[in-house]
């Protein structure tokens, strides 16, 4: 077979390769760091390259823009060398900005009044030992424990086996002059985990991460303990993504064979990288990483710890463990100093987990005189009401229509999504909005609620989400799956095909935001509250930052509330980690919510079927529920 | 090659093999059980067995007694097939008695006044939870931790990751009827050892294990927790002796390349072994051993939990660790239940280790009003003076002359050995006893004591322990390393050569009882009380078992005292294991006695030379010191 000669631009290196390789093959024999979180499925994208010179053969366009892919970008894992090419490898950053859900980065503001000292569990030590002699023959560990003690007022210390055998070693090294990191663990015990020779400058930064695990998204921050300055935020897809779009599957394909350890290593494998990126972009060292907070819901956590999670589909939906105990780095297999604290945030329940109380307190809700809402829409959606006084929470099994499956035309909020709709109440002809501008290939979540808000408007479809056949226009057809509305016929689409939106797509759509909505009706019966007694809408996870609130309010997916009182907060989860990784306090604060919180199960509630039937309708059954919809109906009548 | 057909007797199997086979080999191909602790060195004597007919060809016969060997014994991992052979295989225990140096079976008694349920730190509990229902999604370890608060008032329990992943299953098989295992570690803390489905009959035993790790044999204690019962008692040479004889030895070994690794493989396999034999003999899993308490030397320990041990050969002498804390079984590479506790036991400098610490327990002096001395002598000699006021303690390097090395026709005492020497008064000619009977092969440590006291007493050699070449009699003569005695002529010995003892020999065994003597003076000295004051001497570990103490005083090994004050008191450290393990009073008394022992550093005392080149005479410069030797002269001068 011939050899061809691979060049990537910006390294300048080149390799040989026969014919037939793949791009991603000759990449990792040149050493370029290209991404490949799924595997080279061609499933991620994360592999983007692009071609400057020759051509290849690429087996795979999922995930590229069409006019990317005539600018020569391809997947490397999909990409066959068959000549001579010169490859340019983009930043990862840019990719990452081009494919994660994230469209924006999230601004960090260190804690208002985070002292170092004080808040902080992990503590960096100073020691200076009187070295031994004939006359003092104390052992290295007492020697180093009394040391701590008188210099630093730690009494009982904790040690494991891994650390007894280097101890020694360090201390000569460091000529009896050490710097030892500890963490307080509870009433007067510390626990230590690592020394090293000579005192670490002051002005070292001392490293922690706080990690939230999402069914489809990981972020990790990459944070100083010292100042609370993040110095890199990463995301990545969820390895499992490839077993099991939502927890459901995901914990089937757990139960099964091995099916467990697999996931476990994907997720694993998802933080490490994630891990190592964070540390090459701030220029350190894993192993100088001493704590890790880590937030998530509970089939993640369990899958992420190996814990069997076939309980937690199963009526009546019980989780093994919602407050696992403080864990070691190495126990758990995150490539950080193998004797880190591993801190994974409590859960409340099997679908109420440590992403919602690490939420809740990112939200500040637990610590407010007035009642708020808090909302977090993912595959499932999850709901707290309360207060300074009380919590209550639920989740709806609201599936993953918002996040664009189960949806025909439905994609992820990525380049080439429709992310908001106009339709013209005369014509019925759409203006449509794209990620990253060019021409379209789905709609995403934001698209879709946009969609179904003007189409009921317009009267397009009724308030069961009927289509009006009788309209007059070529928008509104029968399709294969009966009725449907073309958002983009095919030469307006980067795949040639029309973008519609069906009439199983709207009763999906109308069942998932049913479910959204009786869970506020529930959670607010249960306390003998109405919504508009909560002072505003707390909105996390990063759904709720594009959508349109007001179409929203009209689909009656969220409360009818001036929009004013809807608070995007991103990603709440990651936030809530980042806090409790920092502050003790915040810590405990989670602890105290997760304990706090009474949890609904909706399935086991006789009015929730009631409440879910009422809110199968546009808005709703009840229209007194929302005025402002009525309003709006109003107006095209004057 | 042909093929030859290897039979054995008792289990009436046969296997076949080709010529040149070890018989090793074809009995591990039969599935015979054979030990082979040394690895088929031919060293440990362990896989003995009797070719009943047939010939094979042997390369060894260390080991075996010459009677034995005509009885067609031999070492099976040295025997190779030449032809058609019957095999009997002895069985192991009967193959202990022949060859550990623990010559009778030690009488263990439950402890007076044990009760499981006060004394004990591992408890057995029934558990009954109520099953999970809609109304109550309590996670799995939350419900079981509220169990057993309230059915047993455990308000904080510990648990492992591994556990954690089990519980769920456990509690689902059992039908929410579980036992715990938990043990208490302080305050009011628990942690959770293991979970078993269904309630555990309260009549089934609750496994633990007393092991002591000598430098030369490792014991180990099969105990029932529930009453003290020990189940079995099985012992075996360390496996680490094919890599140096001594603690010196073996650390230096472990420093160099991956020694350490080696050294801690070797003992782990040796208590692997012993635990998996002491478990068949009582018909149990190793994984219903919920509790280890290690008794052991400080290079034992180090070696064992692979912390290095360079710094115990060097000055000044530190250990990394004397009081290590409590691990788990898994951590550690014992197999027991993974979740096993394992308790180290204290020590209290390099040369004075937790055999010490646990031997003092055993001995009771820690308790005793009256001053008393306790002696343990194998490699080094460990001498603890004291009471319940007070307690010193010094090791001497009195090196393994005692334990027949360094020694000419110095052996262990096993088969074969001579350990009673008589010399006539007139004609100098020996009597001598043999262990197991027979011809004999060498000299013992006690057979040692024996003739040089004998020697002494006769004035075979002065007081400086040089030989008088003028007696007449054919048994001194001038041999290749210079004037030497001649204990058994070659027709008389298994081996066909003569057994003599040297003036090198000599030289070094004075040495040795001149710096355990030494070691008595400098303790006393130290505290300022005579030796005349200690009410008895405690003797621990198998040396002292059978020596002839008259004839130890009369060299000025042991100090000159009645012998109703010698006590031999057998192997110490595993009786104080035994102790630990059972009571938590008794453990905390351990630590206690590591904390009350002041150390002396004999080799940074200068006084010491001083008293040590002053017992370098047969029995001391200072006769005053041992009036019952000089009666013994006085007598045949009568």
């Amino acid at each position: 077979m011939a050899d061809h000669v691979v060049r990537f631009t910006e390294s300048g290196k080149n390799v040989q390769v026969p014919t037939g390789s793949l791009l991603s093959e000759a990449a990792r024999l040149a050493g370029e760091e290209i991404g490949q979180p799924c595997g080279g499925q061609g499933r991620c994208g994360r592999c983007l390259v692009r071609v400057e010179q020759g051509t290849v053969r690429s087996r795979s366009s999922l995930r590229i823009a069409l006019e990317d892919q005539q600018a020569g970008y391809v997947l490397a894992c999909q990409a066959v060398v068959e000549g001579d090419v010169q490859v340019s490898v983009p930043e990862q950053e840019k990719i990452e900005r081009r494919l994660t859900t994230d469209r924006t980065a999230q601004e960090v503001g260190v804690p208002v009044g985070y002292q170092y000292p004080r808040d902080q569990t992990v503590w960096r030590l100073h020691v200076s030992l009187k070295p031994p002699d004939m006359d003092d023959q104390t052992d290295d560990w007492s020697r180093l424990q009394n040391a701590l003690r008188q210099q630093h007022g730690i009494t009982i210390l904790n040690i494991s086996l891994n650390l007894l055998r280097k101890i020694g070693k360090v201390l000569r090294t460091g000529e009896w002059q050490v710097t030892a990191i500890v963490e307080y663990q509870k009433g007067e015990e510390f626990r230590l985990i690592d020394l090293i020779p000579k005192h670490v400058a002051d002005s070292q930064p001392l490293w922690g991460t706080a990690i939230d695990i999402g069914t489809t998204t990981v972020t990790l921050w990459l944070v100083n303990l010292l100042n609370g300055e993040v110095a890199a935020q990463v995301a990545e897809y969820n390895g499992q993504i490839a077993r099991g779009e939502d927890v459901i599957s995901r914990i089937i394909f757990a139960s099964k064979n091995n099916g467990g350890q697999i996931l476990q290593d994907l997720v694993l494998e998802t933080i490490n990288s994630l891990i190592e990126r964070a540390c090459k972009r701030a220029g350190i060292q894993p192993e100088t990483i001493y704590k890790a907070s880590l937030a998530g819901n509970s089939t993640m956590m369990h899958l992420l710890l190996g814990i069997p999670a076939e309980s937690i589909r199963l009526s009546p939906f019980i989780t093994a463990v919602n407050q696992p105990p403080l864990m070691r780095a190495v126990e758990v297999g995150l490539q950080l100093h193998p004797e880190a604290s591993v801190d994974c945030l409590p859960g409340v329940a099997s679908y109420v987990g440590a992403d919602i109380t690490a939420g809740v307190l990112a939200s500040g809700m637990d610590d407010s005189e007035a009642i708020r809402l808090f909302l977090d829409v993912g595959t499932n959606g999850e709901i707290v009401l309360g207060s300074r006084e009380w919590l209550v929470t639920c989740a709806c099994s609201a599936g993953p229509a918002f996040e664009g499956a189960g949806v025909q035309d439905g994609m992820r909020a990525t380049k080439g999504a429709i992310e908001e709709v106009w339709v013209n109440t005369n014509t019925f002809e759409p203006t449509y909005r794209v990620i990253g501008g060019g021409k379209p290939r789905g709609v995403c979540g934001s698209g879709l609620i946009s969609l179904l808000a003007e189409l009921f408007l317009t009267g397009v479809i009724d308030k069961s989400g009927n289509f009006n056949l009788e309209l007059g226009t070529p928008r509104v057809r029968n399709g294969e799956h009966g009725p449907e509305y073309v958002l983009a016929w095919a030469e307006e689409s980067s795949h040639g095909n029309d973008i519609v939106i069906t009439h199983v797509d709207i009763d999906n759509l109308i069942r998932a935001k049913a479910a959204i909505y009786a869970g506020f009706t529930i959670l607010a019966d249960s306390v003998g509250v109405s919504l508009e007694m909560a002072e505003d809408v707390l909105v996390g996870g990063s759904f709720g930052k594009y959508i349109n609130v007001e179409k929203a309010v009209q689909i009656g997916l969220l409360p009818d509330k001036p929009w004013e009182q809807f608070k995007f907060l991103g990603n709440t989860a990651v936030r809530g980690a980042y806090l409790a990784l920092l502050d003790r306090k915040m810590r405990a604060r989670i602890a105290a919510i997760a304990g706090r919180m009474t949890y609904l199960e909706l399935s086991a509630d006789n009015t929730f079927y009631e409440a879910f039937t009422s809110a199968l309708f546009l808005p709703h059954t009840d229209l007194s529920r929302f005025p402002s919809v009525a309003d709006a109906f109003a107006l095209p009548h004057v």
